[in-house]
């Protein structure tokens, strides 16, 4: 099977594929068509529908999943992107595993069904970290969230949506999906999966679970399992979605209200952890937000900061959806690659890729420490830094420096598996 | 005018004052009758209530309180303890100023009226860092607080409760309550003034407001201005209570219901920022909550550390009041003792006390960097160190470290200020 994909020869995002129906390994991989918009404003949340413009999205059918913690999903699509040709020896290909509230557009502009612009637009490019005409890139948006992906916004069997009957799904078996809708694609080894945040416990999760098919796995800003410190700042996230009177228990989509103000508290919550103090004070200080003042009390203004965290809260509810927040925030509750393998050390000691953990020296939610204790208990690997004034985020900021990263860890041949 | 005040000649704390009424500088300093403990099981909120057993509390009419920021606090009661006996020269008082969930039961036992015991139960005694023989320690909750002090759960001159109407108070007005104390005390110096966190906002700003008053100030993690990080972390917990449907707009205290949920969130959310991610996971890693499984959705069971916050959030609830968490807050962020002063620099450089400022060196809200800028600014400074595991809350659980730098700080000479 091959994969053919218009390539680009500058570094400018790749564009979107047109419309075109394929088939591939006998199941249905199709990309709809785009249709009137104005549908797209009543939806009751940010989650991507069909009948919403597909843009660059392609989907597979990978059929039932069976659950790590029981249960089934049945029938689970997942949407997908790629950049770049599969080659003959289907040996180049790079999984991009994005992070809680990222989907599968890695690279392209925003509009035409993606609410925003690719999380990663220097990553395809000849003239960026990766030339697409060496390298087969592909992002799929994960089993559990809202961006063409089987999650909680998906319409259960019943015809009517999952909400509350979304089941408990763990890292593993979102990588279970992967691992099926690359088998689908007639793809068994993948020469590098690299991911940060949540999408590292997915790129690291992915070189326990295959070790034989992995070459490299290359681990940004992220853990071998969710530490208690973690966990903790998911609580009060997880506790404002469930609180907020609009969220109903998750059932909210057929109803007019949707759970905005629980989701944009978990966002701020989150975005502070994502952050650093200094950076947050250096930017904004005591500053007023211009023709505020919060020197005050009930109709108050606010300060600069505050105005900051309610635009973030108010972007993340436009385009995501409260159900998938908290599925998500729940697998990576989940996330230890050494449950039921006898520890975190005896897992990662399977690992047969070429590793490189990745930590940003101001991260104050995945700290540094965490990346060198998974480095100290992988077979193979090497240890990278990234110098940020931006905390946790610096893995998507600090792209010269992670693309330089990735270039290296893509230029060390991968392990010999003979 | 003398207050009397039994002592201690071991390190127990000491015991509370019996009720009995005085008269100091003509207004009325009175101990109130315990009465029936039932009727507390019915209050709206966590808040100390006139009728609610006083313990160890004395209290001050001080008359009206003109705000910073414009408008009044009619008729400003304060509740306060004292320990220890005011010399005849009045020298040897020393304040000691509560942090933002803390209030005047420094040292002392629960019970009777104090839902909890003494926040610094190691201050005073004759074994403990400060000799009730040799000085008079005073504490008084403060303005907006919700333990005997005027606050929004106090009845306002129209016979409801504040609520909502409470205005907006700064550090400055709550320092400006607590000099009309003193006054009424027939205290005008203070040997020393101590407080952390909040507590240290008071302490600096005492000494930044009234130079030639304070003979020694002793800041313990905290800042000279409340940083866009601080403010950042405030605003979900803010929101958490605003948004929570039983909060009514801040009146609530007519109903049947009370803002529990959204002051239990707060609490979580600021929970985690004053303890550090090391303890956290060293202390609850992975483990599961007894008897729970946190690996399923649904009713699913909690994590440990998810069960700790629950207790944290729970307790408080129980002993606070959302609306003085709110004004409280609020106040927290209006710290900045430049204000009106051409700035941070200049109003330090006004301090003619003897300072001792004190960081915890694993603090993620109030970073040792603030203490080292205020030292800096400061004309007369001694820089201090806690070494901790627990992050901010060190200020509190490191009581031997911050005994000693307590002592010696006293045992130093204060400032000439002849």
């Amino acid at each position: 099977m091959t994969v053919t994909h218009r390539t680009q020869s500058t570094r400018r995002p790749a564009r979107p594929a047109t419309g075109r129906a394929a088939a591939v390994d006998g199941r249905r991989v199709a990309n709809e068509q785009a249709h009137d918009e104005s549908s797209r404003r009543q939806r009751p949340d940010g989650a991507w529908r069909d009948g919403d413009p597909v843009g660059r999205r392609r989907f597979a059918t990978i059929g039932d999943v069976e659950l790590e913690r029981g249960g089934v999903v049945p029938d689970v699509r997942l949407a997908y992107e790629t950049w770049g040709r599969l080659n003959e020896a289907k040996d180049n290909v790079i999984l991009v595993e994005h992070a809680l509230t990222g989907d599968s557009h890695v690279v392209g502009e925003a509009g035409d069904g993606h609410a925003s612009p690719g999380w990663w637009n220097s990553l395809v490019g000849s003239g960026g970290t990766v030339d697409p005409d060496e390298w087969f890139v592909i992002a799929a948006n994960v089993l559990g969230g809202c961006q063409g992906s089987t999650g909680p916004s998906s319409t259960a069997p019943d015809g009517k949506a999952w909400g509350s009957r979304f089941p408990y799904v763990t890292v593993r078996d979102q990588v279970a999906a992967e691992r099926a809708l690359l088998d689908q694609l007639g793809i068994r080894r993948i020469a590098a999966v690299v991911g940060g945040s949540m999408g590292g416990m997915r790129a690291i999760e992915w070189a326990v679970t295959h070790p034989a098919d992995v070459d490299r796995c290359i681990v940004l800003a992220s853990t071998a399992y969710a530490t208690a410190d973690q966990i903790a700042w998911c609580q009060p996230q997880l506790l404002a979605i469930r609180n907020d009177p609009d969220f109903a228990g998750g059932d909210y989509y057929a109803g007019e209200r949707r759970p905005d103000a629980g989701l944009g508290l978990a966002r701020r919550i989150a975005h502070i952890t994502y952050r650093t103090e200094t950076e947050l004070d250096e930017r904004f200080g005591r500053q007023a937000q211009l023709g505020e003042d919060p020197l005050r009390a009930g109709d108050r203004g606010r300060f600069a900061v505050e105005s900051y965290l309610d635009h973030h809260a108010g972007k993340l509810a436009r385009r995501f959806d409260a159900n998938s927040y908290v599925v998500l925030t729940e697998a990576m509750n989940s996330h230890d690659v050494g449950r039921d393998r006898g520890g975190v050390a005896a897992a990662l000691a399977r690992v047969e890729a070429d590793c490189t953990i990745v930590s940003v020296d101001t991260d104050r939610l995945y700290p540094p420490r965490l990346s060198d204790d998974l480095h100290a208990a992988l077979p193979r690997s090497r240890r990278e830094h990234i110098t940020s004034a931006f905390g946790h985020d610096g893995f998507l900021i600090e792209e010269d420096q992670v693309g330089r990263i990735v270039r290296e860890a893509l230029e060390r041949g991968p392990r010999d598996h003979a």
